[in-house]
């Protein structure tokens, strides 16, 4: 493999610049800022076998290596502009960058985004994006403001991802059609980018969820100081999910990971202008607990009795 | 291994944020831009057994995959201002990830600049760093603007880095100390940033030499529509190089890669403004030849006569 083969390879995602002031080709990317606005980056990468299996189909691929990182723009409550690309692939196929490229633009492109600069090496496969968006002064969604008493929403349906991975491991069986549904939720997650910025000025903390809920909402209760209570039963799943063995759903809606929900708080007083927010963003959303005094997460079943979240762990990229 | 265990890594990361809104540890790191500047951004990925071997020390490592992105940045004549970084490791390795993070953040607080976000995984060993400078708007160095009759400078010296490739590769043999120079050269090099600032409004366009003068030059004749020629003896290279067989000396300056040394063209009314602003910045720079009509490079050895190119590609990555 010649350098040049890369080369052409990366031409594959050489585009016409539009917004920004100078795109992939030289040393670096220009962008031009909003004057005043807030940059938001977050980076993202994704290695085989970790963050995907080696069975994904390259347009999958390129839509979910671009979603996990708006998702993270969604959840600072940012307007997505521009994005860079590092690949490492393993041996040149044109089919599989043909197909990435394409799953990756079509995200992109639905998102008015652009990408600005990357970099192409051989290596094992291993994907790099770094996301930027802008958002106001003081308007960015952070992990850190959720108050007691706030209401505790999540977007969407959440387990289905760990669901899909399940049937992967041959844990779990589920019939043709159904498997499509929880893969497809597994592969093509959909970043929530509208509700992020519906929600500007009216949740107090927010998180994507990437690693589960258990977890995850464990963060911004560490950052804001404050405790949790969530009603297991309000935690939304799909039909799929719900017609699982309880013990599968709990671990999958606590723990499951890889949703790319958006879990908020808000204060209860905005709990209509919340839902309001949520239809105009096209996104269902569920009030499924509340802030609380004191530290650490408290998950309620229908018996009212606490859960014991030990046996939950996040979603754990590194389990052997 | 757990995810736990990645956290604590991830906190050899984590610093007290200075100038960002906001740092590592939220979905995304905010950014405030000056007003009115133009925000350069360039991405590097670098793999092991491509980009440096495996017995690199961790420091120098941490330096390096720092100073290639640094690089870019001067190369276009940007003040670099922040990074993210992504690293994939293939298992938890405190004296690994210590080593690293003291060579990249010495290098970054030589630069002023702060990690701004990241992200680790479980992975083949990956390091991907994208990086964040800005620059006046219409002041950006690019590859685009040298015209007939400009000067072509080169920083530093060339070849170094490619020397001691051969070395590891059993192909030439060094004594000790000059190995260790070369190797130097190879595994620590110094982005030339305040060359990079120092030439604006000076240089006519410039790139950071990563894949060998005749690759990099390429670029810039391709992308300004114009040739080039260079004098052989002018490339400057070190004594340890000089020392060599006049094939390997001649293919290590023109193709050895690695280099990260800045290649760019001036009109030659500045000559001395040129030279005064390297000497401000305290780096050598020397003048190697200049542009010319029609397209392509010419490289003329002592004896006046044209240097078959085709014998010396550009630094390849991806060769068996």
């Amino acid at each position: 493999v010649s350098i040049g083969e890369f080369d052409l390879i990366a031409r594959w995602f050489t585009r016409p610049v539009r917004r920004a002031a100078l795109g992939v080709g030289d040393d670096c990317a220009l962008l031009a800022p909003a004057p005043g606005m807030r940059l938001a980056v977050s980076t993202d990468m994704l290695v085989e076998g970790r963050h995907f299996v080696s069975t994904v189909s390259p347009q999958r691929l390129g839509h979910k290596a671009l979603a996990v990182n708006l998702s993270d723009l969604a959840a600072c409550g940012a307007k997505p502009l521009a994005f860079t690309l590092a690949l490492a692939l393993p041996r040149v196929d044109e089919d599989f960058v043909a197909g990435f490229a394409a799953g990756l633009f079509a995200l992109a492109d639905e998102h008015s985004i652009e990408l600005v600069g990357g970099d192409t090496t051989a290596g094992p496969l291993n994907i790099c994006i770094t996301v930027f968006g802008e958002v106001p002064p003081g308007q960015a969604l952070l992990r850190s403001g959720a108050r007691v008493d706030d209401e505790l929403w999540v977007s969407g349906t959440l387990g289905d991802a760990r669901l899909a991975l399940e049937v992967l491991r041959g844990h779990v069986a589920l019939d043709g059609a159904a498997f499509e549904r929880v893969r497809r939720a597994m592969e093509v997650p959909q970043p929530r980018v509208a509700l992020g910025l519906a929600l500007r000025g009216l949740a107090t903390s927010a998180i994507d969820l990437s690693d589960g809920l258990v977890g995850d909402l464990g963060h911004i209760l560490e950052r804001s100081g404050v405790g949790a209570r969530v009603e297991l039963d309000c935690l939304p799943r799909s039909a799929v999910l719900a017609a699982q063995a309880p013990e599968l759903q709990r671990e999958c809606v606590l723990a499951g990971g890889d949703d790319y929900e958006l879990l908020f708080s808000a204060p209860a007083s905005l709990h209509a202008a919340v839902l309001q927010a949520a239809r105009g963003a096209g996104v269902v959303v569920a009030c499924v607990g509340h802030i609380s005094t004191g530290s650490g997460l408290q998950v309620l079943g229908a018996d009212g009795r606490a859960v014991d979240l030990a046996a939950h762990r996040a979603f754990d990229h590194f389990r052997a």
